[in-house]
């Protein structure tokens, strides 16, 4: 049997019930795990999601958090990329097969394999793993990014590793740059992300928010043009004037709308996965001008990496609101009214008391 | 006003009349124009939908038709690039601005200034284009393609002018090729010439009809490997198994069961439009793989040239059954219940009658 150690966790243990202080068990590290004391932990629509059971085979205890970053506190003895006192970050991925076509191109994400940071299968007590609303994690070397921003600006680094490379991924994939003008329809915890990184990157950037209230926070985040995509007449002065669309909005709406924005050849890439389907897109819409839908999930290890490396360099974090672990359950009611800007981030110092 | 020859044509006065003789006018060949006496006609499901007003604006008198072949009978003086007697083809395109980006590009298929060779906008009268349903058309010679078919498989030619391109041309763009295993589905007018392509591009070709009894049919087509998609447990063993693929239906059906068959990257291409939107596609079946839903239509003229020489060079034509002009209401009805097998081509010759 695997040694274990206890550490303090935030979760909850049924769908309905608010998260509460719990303790849980972490493995000692084996000889390619890297053990992390977790300083800031990140607050991701998802984590609502799976804790509150709305989406299928949520296993409890269940405690979230997939966008964590720390120091490392013990390393295993075949480890050689981390040493303790690194900075370190751990996404969405915290095990994959490791020998398919996809990890092998350094897709994790896209494994058939892959083990989610929480509501995963783990060999690990109690059989799923358990994420990052905790004190410390132990994960194998792999899927630990390194970070190189300063110390200072830790806790608006926690939200890369998910907001920010379920962005950056596609932007990467379909080359966004100078050149290009961009699409980035939401303004919300991907969203604006995505608007930070598409600016960084060289491109043209447009914003399209449904709120006349968000237009000049989306300029400060770096949009080049703002839309608000309840007004017709401004949708429509962009006509086939975009060459990518990165659609972070994950509730239900008319994407033929936002189609309709596209050169030939354009591409709409949808990165939130709505409860129930978007109204059918009309085929027309992609017949027109070779149009296409496409959507993309999380990214791979390396690509994190590259990401991670990228914002050092080019000092993008996120925005964010530090709360209380204690906070949590009032943050996920302000999540849902979109009453933030534009991430939660939990100080797991907070998890001590 | 612009000297004008009257012709024999096929066509309707109206959404619920049947199609009978008519007399309609062409121009005098102006000195771009080339003048053709037509020989075989298509019948592609389009001209049911346009002459039958199940499409909005259908103009009357509509003589439908847009799968021409033919021989040049008169030249304007500025043509250079056909002469009297040459074998010659029009498809769906018989003019467009020709000075956009798409045309610049050769895909006057995606200008917006695109003129239908029926039911589109010209200054010839009755005001609108008229269709191959007759003995007669003349065309800017930009859009007249070089037949290279030897002349007795000229009837089989004519569908490669709409099902051929349309088919060839989202092939070509997804790069379709040796190493490539692509998906037909459908196996009608435009899915029994995507398989023929698809193979002669040197893909591995996958089938995919509704009915059992075209299992045989597809395999003769050139199919290397057939589906008879109502049977999960065959579409089960192609799960992500498919680099791309080519959907021909144009009657509403499930994605999703199309989407699991793709590879990490896959994309399906849509290239018929259905009269009502498809079930709407689950967003994970795009964010599991970065798979992609796109649209193409039809082909731009130097692709559709391009096309015909592919099909000179690899012995490719429709299968067909020709049929008389009187015919044409039987035909559509035929059609209708997929009674035919690929695709109807008029002879022109029964219109002298």
């Amino acid at each position: 049997m695997t040694e274990t150690a206890e550490t303090k966790a935030y979760g909850a243990y049924a769908g309905n019930a608010p998260l509460t202080p719990m303790r849980i068990t972490r493995r000692t590290p084996g000889a390619e795990d890297v053990q992390i004391d977790i300083a800031y932990c990140g607050v991701c629509h998802s984590d609502l999601h799976q804790v509150r059971a709305e989406w299928a085979g949520t296993l409890f205890p269940c405690v979230p958090g997939h966008e964590i970053v720390g120091r490392v506190s013990a390393v295993g003895a075949r480890v050689t990329g981390f040493k303790i006192g690194d900075l370190v970050g751990v996404g969405c991925i915290v095990d994959s097969c490791k020998h398919c076509e996809e990890c092998d191109a350094g897709l994790e994400n896209y494994c058939d394999g892959m083990v989610g940071t929480y509501n995963g299968r783990t060999a690990d007590a109690p059989g799923h793993t358990l994420g990052g609303y905790s004190q410390r994690i132990v994960v194998h070397e792999r899927y630990v990014l390194r970070v190189r921003h300063s110390e200072e600006r830790l806790a608006a680094v926690a939200p890369l590793l998910c907001a920010g490379i379920t962005t950056y991924s596609p932007l990467r994939h379909w080359k966004a740059g100078p050149g290009m003008k961009v699409g980035v329809v939401g303004v919300g915890g991907l969203g604006h992300m995505g608007v930070k990184l598409a600016r960084a990157m060289g491109a043209q950037v447009v914003a399209f928010t449904t709120s006349e209230n968000k237009r000049d926070a989306a300029r400060a985040l770096g949009a080049h043009e703002v839309v608000v995509s309840r007004n017709s007449g401004e949708m429509a002065a962009y006509r086939q004037g975009l060459d990518f669309i990165l659609n972070t909005v994950a509730a239900p709406h008319d994407l033929d709308a936002f189609l309709a924005l596209l050169r030939r050849d354009g591409v709409m890439t949808l990165v939130g996965a709505p409860a129930s389907p978007h109204p059918s897109p009309e085929v027309f819409s992609l017949l027109a001008r070779r149009r296409a839908i496409a959507g993309s999930m999380i990214g791979g290890i390396p690509e994190t990496q590259e990401m991670l490396d990228f914002c050092a360099k080019n000092d993008v974090v996120a925005d964010i609101e530090l709360i209380r672990a204690d906070e949590i359950n009032t943050a996920y009611e302000r999540m849902l009214k979109g009453d933030v800007r534009y991430r939660f981030v939990m100080d797991i110092a907070t998890l001590a008391a």
